[in-house]
């Protein structure tokens, strides 16, 4: 049986800027629009032209498409003039993009408050709009503003709205919930009725925010009354709340029934495949940490934590996980925690390569060590990479690369020549490598000579030299540190994490644990070059 | 009309300490309760007695709840034995809390393959452990553990559970969709059908997980199929993805139809209000950054950047808020509104005993300022007392007590004359009173030999000799420390904010905010001392 087409049209580039915080720069733009041709998106909207200088460039320049339609966004013609002399609407037609969509009003209240013309001069600006674009063989799109609200005001006259714009040849009407407000039940009776009253389901699409946090039940109310087209952004950035996230939409259109049988995307396995990396990709760009319980993508998304829960994960993973989360190109984890038994220590074990028999007393001891050590604050389901050099010295697994003889490290702020006043540490790190000292010394001041601190001069001077080991360090780095004060009050014991990447894209992540910040941060820069020499087999002294 | 009661379920304390990277503390434990219990939950879930140290310890000493009904997780009995002397059941019934809700199988399959016993001594396992609670004359629940999967593969089955909790007295069954797979359609269909086999609605619970991003959606589906009950988490804590988030169905339910007139919870407008708090208070217990488009209480979720929409906002705030962000505690933001701001921001300072007249253009510097140094990485919402001082210096209003001409922070880790390794912190402070030079000398050991670490040392040796200011700061103390980094990766940057106590039991907060966080701990400490020697009126130098 041959399945419906389900078309996604990503506004990233549109309503995703409007995100608080986020700009994107021409070169953002680029890659995001580069990420998503090649996920298999059917259309990208690359920003409104005119309305910033970065968009306009965008659009002077517009990307290559591989397989998606363009869009450029605009505005319906304004009072007064005709479509074809607003010259707002003329600077979206003039960036020449495949596709065209205008957003309009549907909602009566807004025509006569906001637009300050008749409801009839509204629908006829409409048509004149949409047919313009047509006429200059555009494929066209009405976005219909406030549409649900609308509906709800004066069903008549939305509808009516969206009539004028298809009879005027638009490819598509999109429905919008402008404020995000509508729940999902009641867009999955609208949009029925819409669908009842002539519009095809084929030309309508849905448009929706994530007010409520049912952006993406939302869209599937829309889909399950017969809408055929999709619209949101990556990992749901978006005005206020966000819009729809086609993040975790995608995976639930393309793996999950209803919808995996009935309806076939632009988008391959391969493509799906590679959404994880697609997510991370657009954190990379704004500088975010990923979220980490986001659905599907999350780093946690596949994360067992539960005793009862990770014992049956070993027996069955479709007990807990409602995909296998290589399809979204994420991965299971099974963490280590004070809910974990002996079974979900064994498979964790194995994960890094380190074999333990069932029954060994050995399991029970670094259960116990586990254990105590949380409750002192470390966190091992964070810092599996602690784990696994917890686990090796207690099966005495863990060869000795080197030893630390001792560290100091001088903060301080001062008057320089130039009786500017600045801060600075320097640290100088002592160890032994076999019978050979060495000493070590860096400051914290980056290229640009400003003051990264104390735990970045002491992660450089612990890097700086290792002698014979240095080849094994030399691509690794620092990409994340978190703190975490465990105990409020003066009795306060600092929980570092550190999060370090090689060359080869492998990322780990360490933790420490001390009432001295810094100390709490030597730990876990040690476990972490521990764990690089570890992995890449490099020779114990 | 009367309306129907609708019941709130909180887990965060046992379902919601499944996250990843979270673990309570006894502290946070009381500190959560209290604020669930406050704000109007129903139920409250305190952990599984037995299942690790914490969770017991909170339930030898359990929290007095002043509305809500305080309960106790567990299992029922094991296969082999009666509920009476299943030990581990006998754990939970001996937490001795009002109500306990006992998770069980009602997947056909889990039944055989995971329990091991057969189908029908797993219907009379959950007919004993339900029937042993409500002879013990507790509020007994049963959690239907895979229920909606389970209802797939066996309908008749995975019923017969529910109707054997039910006969045996259970207050409620709830139904569980532990994988989190189920979409809300599904969860309408199968809890209607549910209904329809003669569970009555109001005895009928629902518990959502997100991993498709949907499980607000899927609780309200529930609710529009008759269930009664609702189970959620605080910010919607869990394992994976986390669970249904209470944060955003509570004004859900409260605010918008059809739910606002047809349902009563045990949450006031008073209690609504204080929605965005109870949110907050999670990130801190969690020292987590806050969710800036978390539905409702983020702090974009009212935040209006389009030009387009700002100045509709002006005049119609409906028109894109679907809510008034105060009934959730919450605030509009647009960024061009500079009255609004500036009637702010003389109502703050008017608290800080700061008189300025409407109109004075030291407002505008300040909002610029507050603005530039918030985007920069400082908190001033948290952080009063600093607040405070940088209106009061803007405005001229800040005498200079003391001046800093440096320090310096040695830490290191050594090893002492008995071979031990141990850390240490020594600080040394010189600054100004006037024109005298004042050199102060601190370690960071506390009286039992114990490193308290650089700030410590700083905070003494800044505070040991202050000449003739002494006297003024010699009650105060630092009572919390908290870190926070605030852009994730290499270039981030540390906030550090301090709260100081003093004789007369009055709590400031100060903030610093540096890539070098012992000279953002110094910014804070300083803005510390600053603020008590105003705020006892000690002479300027």
């Amino acid at each position: 049986m041959s399945k419906e087409r389900l078309y996604l049209f990503d506004t990233t580039l549109r309503d995703g800027q409007q995100t608080q915080g986020v700009q994107f720069s021409l070169e953002d733009k680029y890659e995001i629009a580069q990420a998503l041709d090649d996920l298999g998106i059917d259309y990208i909207e690359g920003g409104w032209p005119g309305a910033n200088p970065t968009d306009s460039e965008f659009f002077d320049k517009a990307p290559e498409m591989r397989n998606a339609t363009f869009l450029a966004f605009g505005m319906t013609k304004r009072a007064g003039r005709s479509a074809a002399n607003d010259e707002v609407l003329a600077g979206v037609v003039n960036a020449g993009t495949p596709a065209v969509c205008l957003v309009g009003k549907s909602h009566d209240f807004h025509v006569t408050t906001a637009l300050g013309v008749t409801l009839d001069e509204n629908v006829a600006a409409i048509a004149d709009s949409l047919s313009h674009l047509v006429g200059l063989g555009r494929e066209a799109m009405y976005d219909a503003e406030h549409f649900f609200d609308g509906y709800k005001a004066n069903p008549e006259y939305a509808l009516a709205c969206l009539h004028a714009a298809l009879e005027a040849g638009a490819r598509w009407v999109v429905l919008c919930d402008t404020n995000g407000g509508t729940l999902p039940a009641e867009i999955y009776a609208i949009t029925k009725a819409v669908i009842d009253s002539g519009v095809p389901g084929d030309r309508l699409g849905i448009h929706t925010h994530n007010d409520t946090g049912n952006a993406v039940a939302g869209s599937l109310a829309a889909i399950d009354a017969g809408a055929r087209q999709v619209q949101g952004t990556l990992n749901g950035l978006g005005e206020r709340c966000g819009n729809a996230n086609l993040i975790t939409l995608i995976p639930t259109l393309l793996l999950k029934e209803p919808y995996a049988s009935r309806f076939e995307t632009g988008i391959s396995r391969d493509g799906l495949a590679r959404l994880t990396r697609v997510s991370r990709m657009m954190d990379d760009v704004l500088n975010r940490v990923p979220f980490r319980s986001a659905p599907y993508v999350g780093a946690s998304a596949f994360a067992h934590k539960a005793g009862l829960h990770a014992s049956a994960m070993l027996k069955d993973p479709s007990t807990y996980e409602h995909i296998d989360p290589a399809l979204v190109g994420n991965a299971r984890i099974i963490p280590m925690s004070n809910q974990a038994g002996q079974s979900n220590l064994r498979k964790r074990l194995a994960d890094a390569g380190i074999e333990v028999a069932k029954g060994d007393p050995a399991l029970g001891r670094i259960l116990d060590l586990v254990k105590a050590r949380e409750s002192a604050g470390y966190s091992y389901d964070t810092a599996q990479a602690s784990f696994e050099i917890l686990a090796r010295r207690e099966l005495g697994q863990l060869p000795s690369f080197f030893r630390i003889d001792r560290y100091r490290v001088v903060v301080e702020r001062r008057k320089n020549r130039l009786g500017e006043t600045i801060s600075l540490s320097e640290a100088v790190v002592v160890l032994w490598i076999g019978d050979e000292k060495r000493l070590s010394v860096s400051e914290s001041l980056d290229p640009s000579g400003s003051d990264r601190g104390p735990v970045n001069a002491l992660s450089r001077a612990l890097a700086k030299d290792l002698g014979p080991l240095q080849p094994y360090i030399e691509d690794m780095k620092l990409v994340d540190f978190k703190v975490r004060i465990t105990n409020g009050g003066t009795e306060a014991v600092t929980r570092v994490i550190i999060d370090s990447e090689d060359s080869a894209g492998r990322r780990w992540s360490t933790v420490g644990v001390s009432a001295n910040i810094v100390d709490a941060s030597f730990e876990a820069l040690l476990e972490a070059v521990q764990w690089k020499l570890l992995r890449d087999g490099a020779p114990a002294a």
